[in-house]
């Protein structure tokens, strides 16, 4: 689609699709297979329409979210379907193998493998979102199996060492710094003008609206898709709403014309719904103001702090996930750990608490620049 | 977007959004609070699949109805989202203050108050609809807030005299004259050619087109949403299909040259829906009937009506909503309380049915045309 | 909206469609009625949130496949929901009236009723598919009602002789043969230049793209929607990912210039899910490998047999239905057939099974290829 790859590169790729997906249904036939037909018919029914709702969300969402891109249109939304289509088998793979609590070899699928895969996909979607317009095909897939591949490991690593899960921050922070750092080491190597591919028109706007709204829409399911207590949906829904209304007024209120910026809105409408499934307060206020200054951070960040990453650091993020995802995450996560410090009231208790949690930051922040640094590193072969 | 606001405009409508916004988060951290995390998950579900489908409704349906306008595309969608989610947060709080049973001034955010705020939401959407491109942001925010708070009362006066709710045919009648009243306020103040911002192309169209589908999608959603007996979808169905072939029909025969027009099918095949979920009749083809008798009063509304309004009345409808919504919404009504009426045996019963039923209509009329006008002339103050 | 039309046809499709539309609403209101408002509210939103899905799938899905075409974007989802509007009432009608096992001359509406129906109309818009751009409303409309009615019937037959149903390899084989067929004998009589019409532009595209992801998206729902057994989801899910990589494979590698083709790759990424629907293997490594030679065969059909037909035989196939539907059907039917036939032990009872179902599949063949032929020379006199 893209014109400017060379014919060698055009003839790597689908030799190299076509044999990681015969190699992934032979490692399907040994190791995976279907549930108990006979399993409840309502249950399945249930978590069916949760695991829809992230379906639409990671296909449609992430995929139509780029297209805003001129140049980009269908191949932002053929490559994002080509990548998560290659990274749910993959994730279903990994999870089975290093997730799972069973000791046998054998993978059952059922509707929530579906739904881990899936929240695997669209971390290396994140991820693909800062690299848009900087790699070809072939470094597109390797990218994002490489990607799923850390996030997996950084979720069994935390998951080893204390214990517990953290999925939705690991989702956000983890693949954004991935594909930051990945966009970093890829930029420093080319030398190309970058800014053209970053025009967008108003018609690609409405498309990208689109993905926008169906992520924002369907976001009170992602949050809750993981977790016990179904009621976050309603935290996430009021925050969604407050950060709606947070990003469009500062967004007209940082510009000098006094205008809304299509591409801050699109981005900064979400910041509230990320920060509010990581903070899961269930206290409605809470939630909106964490949803408040999400906006607020994420808004303000597509104004000052991405052009300020391009010129002082190098790093060029094409679809802004630093602001849309990683800072909003850290926020979330920073309104989780506080609240629950407050609430807690023996000291010893709240430090061991504070002290694993950062730790699990700190981890989750460090393999996703070494890991993104070093699969930048490895891209550049295939350039 | 638009670029006609004076500057000072563009300044004012940031600051008050974000007043807005401050004013309703302490007013959750007041009165509002989640419900039982322990709360039956089966239950959640159920529930929120049927908000979910209302909730798609209302910001992507409505949001892209309008967007077949050529200059009004991305802002169109993007002040729906911005009246929108101010609208349910506002509905939320007077909902809950005025329309609980609940004696204390707690207000307990289940999946019911959530659809209850997204139909407020809609009827202001729908307002909105009548005044599009006559209006700039500031004037838009704060109409939609008088609307909601008209809304509610209006819901609040019926339930107080008549111990009965009528949202549905309140969010249709209301809603409409309301916002048609605000333009006709409003145009005559203004000397501007209206026409030029009626443009489409087929474009446009296509993504209006994208949100009408959804509207008729999930229509029997919404209908079913407030009813205990959920088979009315059934009729909504049945009525929607005989709508869009009517509509269609219809607009080509009414047409000299023998064509469609996408904008009159675009609002006429949802005329049967709104008819429907009005008359609640649960036959197959009584619903079938008023679907047909709906669109084509919306479709012959649309050819001659439209026009007629606003060369005799200097009534302006953008979107046409008068024939979408409020002659439908009469229609259904009148089919609702005949039909009653015709199973009733006792005179008595009988006529103190219709007396309420008409005198309910008569109110939502009246408090409609009032406010409307009301917000009309206020509106002129943010000119 | 297609110039092309003389005045005359334009002033026959709407009396005919309200004719027809009347006739329908007459027929209702004979035979047709609601199940009790009593029923179950738990299970009607279990089988509710199934059927929204194939109702998103039938008019949105299709309706926007299409839409690639420039000359025929509105036209495509007007008609396509015109087509599919009356569908659904007449195939509510003759299901009721052939297929359903009481002995009362009542049909009582359930969600079976409707899914149902949609299946009907979605072969019907299959169908249509293949003949795009070569027919008028009229011709299109008539068309549609005898696809739904050849379908019913070959259903019945199929019911009566052998005790069995086969809906969803019907609706792939028999809507795509119909087509075909039509196609064929319509473009013999023609001589127009039918290649200016299968122009499509990047944006266009895009709302294709749209339809096609909402049909890959909930196919695994289109799947189990007529199945007991809900697990096939998994594997439907598992086909369409390793389709959608194939297909994107193939059509780079089958190319010259090594570019994906935007329309190739629309079609056959849904090819896995057609073969999966119908093998009901519930193995996933099984699913994978016909998702793997559906998308194949489908995306070679596309580059090499869709143009050869038209050549050869003089088959013009506007959407390449073909390649989509009726070859991965087959295929899937084939497998279906295989693995059921390996797992039977006794030799008389897998004989038996085998000459049914090759039976089956040759009725659906000859039905669909004698009554499109039939259909195609009936609707030269309305030309």
């Amino acid at each position: 689609m893209a014109p400017r790859y060379a014919p060698s590169l055009r003839s790597r790729m689908p030799p190299l699709a076509i044999v990681l997906q015969v190699s992934f249904i032979v490692l399907f036939a040994f190791f995976v297979e279907t549930g108990d037909p006979e399993e409840g018919d309502e249950k399945f029914i249930n978590s069916y329409a949760n695991f829809q709702d992230v379906h639409v969300m990671v296909f449609l969402g992430f995929g139509f979210l780029a297209s805003f891109l001129v140049r980009y249109g269908f191949s932002s939304v053929g490559f994002s379907m080509l990548v998560a289509a290659m990274a749910v088998q993959w994730a279903t793979l990994l999870n089975g193998f290093l997730l799972t609590s069973s000791p046998s070899w054998k993978i059952r699928i059922k509707m929530k493998s579906l739904v881990d895969a899936e929240i695997c996909a669209s971390s290396a979607l994140l991820a693909m979102g800062a690299v848009h317009g900087k790699t070809n095909p072939v470094q597109l897939l390797l990218m994002s199996l490489m990607e799923v591949t850390g996030f997996v490991i950084n979720q069994w690593l935390i998951h080893s060492l204390f214990k517990t899960m953290s999925s939705i921050m690991s989702l956000h922070v983890f693949g954004t710094l991935f594909g930051v750092m990945t966009s970093w080491v890829l930029y420093r190597t080319e030398n190309m003008p970058k800014h053209e591919k970053e025009k967008f028109d108003s018609k690609s706007g409405l498309f990208a609206m689109f993905g926008t709204l169906f992520l924002w829409m369907f976001w009170p399911s992602f949050n809750s898709a993981l977790v016990k207590y179904k009621i976050i949906a309603y935290g996430t829904y009021l925050s969604l709403a407050v950060s709606t209304v947070t990003a469009m007024a500062v967004s007209a209120l940082s510009s000098p014309t006094g205008k809304m910026n299509l591409v801050h809105i699109q981005g900064s409408i979400l910041a509230g719904g990320v920060a509010t499934g990581i903070a899961v307060t269930a206290v409605p206020w809470m939630d909106m103001t964490i949803g408040f200054c999400a906006a607020l951070l994420a808004t303000l960040g597509f104004r000052y702090l991405k052009g300020h990453m391009l010129h002082a650091f190098e790093i060029h993020d094409t679809r802004g996930v630093l602001n849309v995802h990683a800072i909003p995450g850290i926020l979330g996560y920073l309104a989780y750990l506080l609240i629950r410090l407050v609430r807690l009231e023996d000291t010893t208790v709240a430090v061991r608490f504070a002290v694993n949690h950062i730790c699990i930051l700190l981890i989750t922040v460090s393999m996703s620049l070494v890991l993104g640094m070093f699969t930048g590193t490895s891209l550049i072969a295939v350039q």
